[in-house]
């Protein structure tokens, strides 16, 4: 059975190998599969996003270890979600807004079962204690319901969605810059045109910082200098440039508003 | 069988891969994990500490393979110790020190076999060429007497463990800043208690660069914008501050020592 | 099967989780190694170089999928290319260029059968849709020739190999800094000994910046503060210093062309 994991950890610390050695021993066949540590510090939202565009492409059955959890060691909850076949185990943060989106699949546990927790004393590791075990344990086939009753109380992100401020003005965020230095925003690409073609407009324009960005593209090998539009692969509107590194270009910050006005 | 790697390697060099690849050429059915790879270059503190805080976890059987190396391609040993159950490949410049603390259960060799190393020419890439190799023959079922004899000889961190200055004074040291900008120290927190409940102090502060803190707490949800100190979930003292980086709003530095008072 | 990933794409993002997700959905059985996703971005040299440097290590029939495409969603080709035993997916951009160079074993076709390729809809994530794909179907069994036919026309690098400028000088680049700081060149250095021995000369030096360094060295372990020459693990030459970072301190950049004259 695969695990996925998606922390705000980093690579350098002893955090993700603990947490890996956790897992293997109750599931020593439990296939760990690295997807993304690298969520800035404590952004939820961060976290919400690469786990929206990666959890689809594993097979059914996978099983995410979703962590970003500034609350940790304060009395938030700890979720079961599971939806589509798959499982997802995180903290009541919010971080799994995506999820509870996909419908009336969606079932959501508190996880309260103690007797599936490790006792280590310690309160600011509840992913070692109490999250790991628990993927690890339905890894190997315990039933989701043995972990936790249903509930329908649950965090969920105000800002996961972009704002319609008015018919022609809609609100986004960035909610993560890629390695290339590609802005990403909350505004799906689907969910933009829809509501473009919806109020009878034709163009839009975006402006970030006093900025105004019109021009839109299909990928990313432009010739032009200036920061571009583009509907990434992960299907949200981007902040591009040619080579260059738009986030720093154009002075932008995470989870930034900006504004589309449609003409 | 499980083979987890800590390294000062990084993960954008052909450094791991490497490794990965020689021991999957010997044991392709080897599970490798990655640990860690971001152990501070050439900081060997650094490397004790991610393998003392992560080994326990794993299950009985793992094989680690532990290269913070800036001796290498001199004459210093490689050891490959087994301790609990588990078994440690090393170079000899003090890292497994950790690991022969652990009583009498523990046996040292010096890898001294050469029929198990790969001959590449090189002299500056011995964890693949002997470590990497050792660990994939034992992940076979080797036995690690195969690889060399028992020895009593080998390198103790001198500062591996905190210093009782006096009665009512202890100096440790900083050998770890976590991806929150959180200082981890070498003072364990249940020596730290026993020896203030030994000595009749009911409170202790710590004094870091001209800096008192005084003020403990059980968790990173802090109100207050000073740093604090708590025990981490590793079991040392931790000197952190409310979503900020504490090593370097306190301008600290890795190696660094610091004077906790007893009162 | 195993299947190594090189990339450019960092672990920060979701693009190495959405490639695992891919893979594992078609073949749950593919054992992923990650071998590098820390490439420079865009940086094809820097890609064939870890390439070059780990894939033998690898056992005979290992998969690797060696993604640096700064051309992604323009007309280039996608080519598998076997040699040795092993096989190779990557952009037609010159990535390829060492196994190339294997010789008659090597056969490279173009990627053009579509029924493999995932369709999103998006142009600007290949590795995804058509990469991934790929090689997860290869590690099933799919034979090569599946794929696509021979080509006998796709990109090689020029500047792959050091240049013979004169009988006495040799013009090399700079193709990666490791972690430690060493600066690793494209000179293989038996090439660079034999070249030496065949011209009748006995020493030779390497300017870089107005800077000369004559000093060779045998390992990292020198007690002079400067910088000094040795050949790599990697086999290539490389400049390096005690403990210091030589690239910054030499104020180097990457693909920088250097000069070496023999005497």
């Amino acid at each position: 059975m695969i695990i996925g994991l998606i922390t705000d950890f980093g690579e350098n610390d002893y955090f993700v190998g603990t947490l890996k050695g956790v897992i293997k021993r109750i599931n020593p066949q439990a296939d760990i599969v690295d997807i993304c540590h690298g969520v800035p510090s404590y952004f939820i939202q961060g976290g919400s996003y690469v786990l929206e565009k990666t959890y689809r492409f594993f097979p059914v059955g996978t099983i995410f270890l979703v962590v970003v959890d500034p609350g940790v060691g304060t009395r938030r909850k700890l979720l079961l979600a599971t939806a589509a076949g798959y499982s997802f185990v995180a903290p009541d943060n919010g971080i799994l807004t995506p999820i509870f989106q996909l419908g009336r699949d969606v079932v959501v546990r508190q996880i309260d079962q103690e007797r599936f927790f490790l006792i280590s004393g310690s309160s600011t590791f509840e992913a070692r204690d109490r999250m790991a075990p628990v993927v690890a344990h339905l890894s190997r086939g315990t039933a989701p319901s043995e972990f936790g009753g249903e509930t329908n109380e649950f965090v969920v992100q105000p800002d996961h969605c972009p704002k319609e401020l008015q018919p022609n003005r809609v609100e986004g965020r960035i909610i993560h810059v890629d390695k290339f230095g590609n802005i990403i925003s909350n505004v799906p690409g689907k969910w933009l045109f829809a509501r473009l073609l919806a109020g009878g407009f034709q163009h839009f324009t975006l402006w970030i910082n006093d900025q105004e960005i019109g021009e839109y593209r299909q990928d990313y090998a432009s010739v032009s200098p200036r920061p571009f539009l583009l509907i990434g692969s992960h299907g949200n509107l981007e902040i591009a440039m040619n080579r260059r590194h738009a986030f720093r270009e154009l002075k932008a910050s995470l989870n930034q508003k900006f504004i589309i006005v449609f003409s």
